[in-house]
């Protein structure tokens, strides 16, 4: 009994023309990354689990798909006692790689590694899958990209001004409209101090960053259980009430955080970092939001978030500063700035608004139609020259009824039918059909490659 | 203790350099394929363990990476008698999904499970890793990159007739000196007939296949090993001991075969192939080797396989027809052709002969040093305009000292170096400097775009 043949949940196949949409959004970043100095890098699908294990907190380490040890796996639990040890002891016993959760920790783990042949300050661009075992749903899967970009080793503030132009080159070029949050971890840091409570910056900014969603009684209320003062709460209130330019809520911030060294440090760069992008001119509209936070314990500066404007599907790129991320891989003090673009999201979006261009599904420049032997054999050679000029063509492999090979030009969105029947044999012409307009004229064998070349 | 990173044995990391080179072999193969009419497809990353298991041997199935089930896979094992149970067993209680293992069993599930949906004869290309737990040994690693083409739904030998061209327009583009081998699965089946042994064709196939290796004494002892008639031995030697040109040695195997339908059938196959390739003109050397085989189970027409001449490294391309690939997953009758394109060789091929083209390491076009804010801020603007027009350029973030600047500019391997400094700044121009030559010349800050796009 043949089997019924499945993909596991929360994967995907790409068909061709799926493939050619996505290319076209991975071409995209890829081009402006390189347009910037970005250099591409590529490390293994699986690392080893301890490379892995902590770094995505308790609920990371459950979502890795972890791989099974090659071989007698089970004799490692021979003499075990299954019921009396945890699942993660077990686990460690049978499975010593997993599959990469993101890009970051593994490019932590390669500046490490390479540290002594690397040229800092080192700009590297890596666009591979990663794999979560999260519960699938619209939207999320257990399978897909990432594209991040990242600079290593300069604490200059040119590579966040450098970064958010890269943003706004890329979807400026997808035809993306966005929306840039910006944000300061320091400026966070400044409102716990200023609240009197800056050791529960981390309660403060994850209730904050929810504000959008639960609103200002929500955030109130989840403040209240976190045992943050009354004082505290009435006090964070005009922050979180801020309005009005950029410029209005710096003027504003730097009145409220005028006493925390640290929160007009990150007014200083959020300044430096507005100004300078622009000066140079952005498409994209540049928003501060001091209720920004995305993964505040990474994150040590600037805070990036990127929505579309005219879609509702959460957040499409994002980033921020990090000032320590290869510390636990032994090499501290290194300070890095990167965003990483949702591919599948962007996707997501393209999709929505049907934004690709008009040319991202063309499929072969011309089709020759095969009407037997002597007619392939003719064609073959004119299809040899069309390619060594860099126009790609394919004949019907075989001698098919005509409206079976012109659905198969259809389905496969050829722009070109090219016909070599008998009498073009005699007439050495051959007759091309423009699949757009339906036209068509006759060329000669001769004039062939160029007829397709300087289209 | 910060842990020592290391990455698992038999996978790799790749430098921004070897990207590069590895990104100008997927490139090359890519533009061939598209040229050829071929479109891309992808496939996740994991199949079921269904999906995957019997379908590479007994063998393949041991190096299939598994991957633990998630969530509570202990609970699967608690009422199970570890010792009573076979390793197989006790594996697919615990693990439901593995690793590709190569392109072609995804493929085929792909085609089954798409059926209604794809244009037949569908012609796709695959370019993604594929995972085995083999040793890891020097050019054999786990984690590598496989780059297939095939045609499937359409018996033409025109389909042949191209795969053997796009394997020449590949290869010659890389610059690679190959030797095509070709035979034919239907040519080894009227050997075993001739000789009396029909049903020994895999015997006496995976014996002659170890010609180059083991010598004719060596094919013989194992061929009298595997029970083959002394009488059919004898008979055997000529054929393998065939010499001369291809069209010499078709005579002669017409001679040796004439009394095997099946063996005909596939002389003629050929004589169709090497004809109708050799008038569209070959760059590469053709044979016909009749001890070549290749997975022979699995192909049932042609076998090709592509061998560097310059570089003793086994094959570093393959490939062949079969007739029923998509038949285990429930859809009998479908022909299949394809090639494989095994670029982790094909880079040593490269990286052993250095045939990479000068530019393929290219890095940044224009590197702007930074020497202060002033300077840098007027840097941006004209790195802005230089990007729009598509020319790539960076800044140095950082207001190190030149000489850092520099080391930099030299080792990420930068063509120009842009100078904006004070006096620049005054003269409204920039001083240029390339890195080839040593020259430098000033160029006003109008002109410096046309300066960089004109190049």
């Amino acid at each position: 009994m043949a089997q019924k043949p499945a993909i596991p949940k929360g994967t995907r196949d790409f068909s061709p023309s799926e493939m050619s949409r996505r290319n076209y959004i991975f071409n995209t970043i890829r081009e402006v990354f390189s347009l910037f100095g970005f250099k591409c890098i590529e490390t293994p699908s699986m690392e080893n689990l301890s490379t892995l294990m902590g770094k995505y907190g308790e609920e990371g380490d459950k979502l890795l798909f972890k791989i099974l040890n090659s071989g007698d796996w089970v004799s490692a639990l021979n003499d075990v006692d299954l019921e009396s040890h945890s699942l993660g002891a077990l686990t460690s016993k049978v499975s010593e790689k997993g599959l990469r959760y993101d890009l970051t920790v593994p490019f932590a783990r390669f500046v490490v590694q390479h540290r002594n042949e690397i040229q800092f300050p080192f700009k590297r661009y890596q666009i591979q899958p990663v794999w979560r075992a999260d519960r699938p749903q619209k939207g999320r899967y257990r399978e897909f990209y990432q594209c991040d970009a990242d600079v290593v080793g300069s604490d200059s503030l040119y590579n966040e001004v450098e970064l958010l132009q890269m943003i706004d080159m890329v979807f400026s070029r997808l035809r993306i409209n966005i929306v840039i949050k910006l944000n300061n971890r320091k400026v966070l840091a400044g409102i716990a101090e200023i609240l009197g409570v800056p050791d529960q910056i981390v309660d403060i900014t994850v209730a904050i960053d929810k504000i959008d969603k639960i609103g200002m009684e929500g955030v109130v209320a989840e403040l209240k259980e976190k045992n943050i003062p009354a004082e505290a709460i009435e006090k964070l209130k005009p922050i979180l009430a801020i309005d009005g330019t950029i410029a209005e809520r710096l003027t504003t911030l730097r009145e409220l955080l005028a006493n925390s060294e640290i929160g007009c440090k990150g007014l200083d760069e959020l300044e430096f970092i507005v100004n300078q992008t622009n000066r140079l001119g952005l498409t994209a509209k540049l928003e501060l939001d001091v209720s920004l936070a995305r993964g505040l314990n990474y994150y040590t500066g600037a805070i990036i978030e990127v929505k579309a404007a005219d879609v509702a599907i959460g957040s499409i790129s994002g980033g921020g500063r990090y000032d320590n991320l290869t510390g636990v891989f032994g090499m501290p003090g290194v300070s890095g700035v990167g965003i990483s673009f949702g591919a599948d999201r962007i996707y997501d979006v393209l999709n929505a608004l049907n934004l690709y261009p008009d040319a991202t599904e063309e499929g072969t420049e011309v089709l020759f139609l095969n009407l037997g032997d002597a007619e392939a054999t003719c064609s073959l050679k004119i299809i040899k020259q069309l390619r060594d000029a860099g126009v790609s063509a394919e004949i019907y492999p075989d001698g098919a009824k005509m409206k079976k090979q012109m659905t198969y030009a259809n389905d496969t969105k050829v722009r070109y039918v090219a016909i070599v029947g008998s009498s073009e044999m005699e007439t050495r012409s051959v007759t091309v059909k423009d699949m757009s307009t339906g036209d068509q004229e006759g060329v000669s064998f001769d004039n062939v490659v160029n007829y397709f070349t300087q289209k």
